[in-house]
């Protein structure tokens, strides 16, 4: 039947993130690869190369200027695309734990090198999943975006961070992992140095962030023993919400402090994971508020007895 | 073909919001009603119903509380649909001008009642229309929530424009018309006592706000005179956008100062028209800044050449 949509077909289309068409992507920017494999070929197990459209580009110079009122700043940055594995798979939740770990090896890799470039302020690392999450591509990927600027709703979270340590002497995290550990309604996993959570009063249905237990600002700090655990949660994490939301669209993102910032105490990187199950509306766009149907102690409850394997 | 979708039969579903159906909705708060007509029966040109699946309710007290770090507060507040004319019809830019006045009219009616309930501190009205903005339904409606709460994202517009008004003596909201005439660039259409234009470095592509030229921070004070002005504009501006864009989603979202503000020298109410014809993905929901694939200078070129009639 000509007229017949096939499922698998999808899957055979042309994948130009696959193994084999590494012509199909800007040149490579880093690659853990295959010992005896060239650049640009064959045997990889993950690339990171130019966004093909990107939004900022790493040429020219930083060109702030004031046009009346409005301020402006040339496009100066980098949009980066990380591949996270050879073969055409989209679902970080299928990967390796292996393959989860060389991805938050290249996140820290990535970061570390581009807090070299002075003109960079700050940088977000983010993945789409999924259509309705903004993805254009199947093959599972994410994406880095480097910035002349620090945006502003991240000078407010840290801002607020701040705050509270000067008042109390204590990091915010600390103090939310500690009542989380403590309540256990919202918890999803719990481990040594990580705790997954469903934020109170979180705005998407089943967020869920992941929170280091121990105080680093920046990301690019992390060491290989955390980086070990935290692949094995953040996959397990994933592999829960799939399983309990039935693959659903989804997008995290890495909030890590500014480049030039001095270790800050009061601020920890973490991961944020926003399924995207319902959509924001006229009432989220005027107010920043966010109406969410699913209470996070229930959504922790539905993730923490979902049934996942290995 | 019992296969077959017929896009016709999805108008002649079942309008819950449509004149005969009055019994599907809560009886009504306010209503436009052809002289001799009974509440909750047909003769009606709007109608204004609580939302039957409200997201807060207006019964209760109000009772804050903390719960260790975190801040709650009581689902008290108001929860409207405001249903903007009898038949079956999906876009507002189809409505006659009296039908978009009478909506324009029911925001001034409903605010002003609701300003009386000294539980609720600020109040946004907004409109969903199509899926991909969030609408469930098609027959075209706004909402009015009222809030025991201003958002924090409110408070920060105020002070940015507070900010804006000690340091020049003059509104934001005036200098920016005034820049924006000037320019032209991003006009989109331009009427006596207000402007239509794309905002510079706007969030969304097509993004078109509405702002008066005159001095006003509440729109419950709006006088009759500019509401006739509006409903033309607005109207104009919807059947520029669907034209252009062969019938976007879209949200709007009318903001407006907090009730018990005193009349603000620095802020004007405005509506904000945001097209969805792209998605916010990982960046935007990371950093709350936004990529723009199309200059707001395009847009309004496009929307003001676009063919539009009556």
């Amino acid at each position: 039947d000509v007229f017949s949509v096939d499922s698998e077909k999808v899957a055979d289309a042309f994948d130009p993130f696959g193994e084999g068409n590494e012509h199909s992507t800007p040149g490579e920017i880093l690659a853990y690869r295959k010992p005896g494999s060239q650049p640009n070929g064959e045997g990889w197990n993950l690339r990171v190369v130019p966004n093909k459209f990107p939004a900022l580009k790493v040429e020219g110079e930083l060109e702030p200027r004031g046009e009346g009122l409005y301020d402006c700043v040339s496009g100066v940055g980098a949009h980066e695309v990380i591949i996270e594995c050879a073969r055409n798979e989209s679902r970080t939740a299928n990967l390796s734990v292996e393959e989860v770990r060389d991805t938050l090896q290249a996140y820290k890799d990535r970061l570390g090198d581009l807090k070299r470039d002075e003109r960079l302020l700050h940088a977000v690392i983010f993945k789409n999943t999924g259509p309705l999450a903004g993805a254009s591509l199947d093959h599972v990927h994410s994406q880095l975006i480097a910035m002349p600027l620090v945006p502003q709703e991240a000078e407010l979270r840290l801002s607020n961070a701040e705050a509270h340590y000067r008042l109390r002497g204590r990091s915010l995290f600390a103090d939310v992992v500690a009542q989380e550990l403590k309540d256990q309604s919202r918890v999803v996993v719990d481990t040594p140095n990580f705790l997954a959570y469903c934020p109170y009063a979180s705005r998407f249905a089943f967020e869920t962030w992941i929170v280091p237990k121990f105080q680093q600002s920046h990301y690019e700090q992390v060491q290989r023993k955390h980086i070990e655990e935290l692949a094995g949660l953040l996959r397990e994490t994933l592999r829960r919400i799939d399983s309990a939301l039935a693959e659903p669209a989804f997008n995290y993102v890495l909030q890590t402090a500014p480049f030039h910032d001095p270790p800050l105490p009061g601020y920890r990187w973490h991961i944020e994971i926003l399924p995207r199950i319902a959509r924001a509306a006229g009432f989220e766009w005027g107010t920043g508020s966010f109406i969410n149907a699913v209470p996070p102690e229930d959504a922790a409850r539905f993730l923490r007895e979902t049934d996942v394997d290995g």
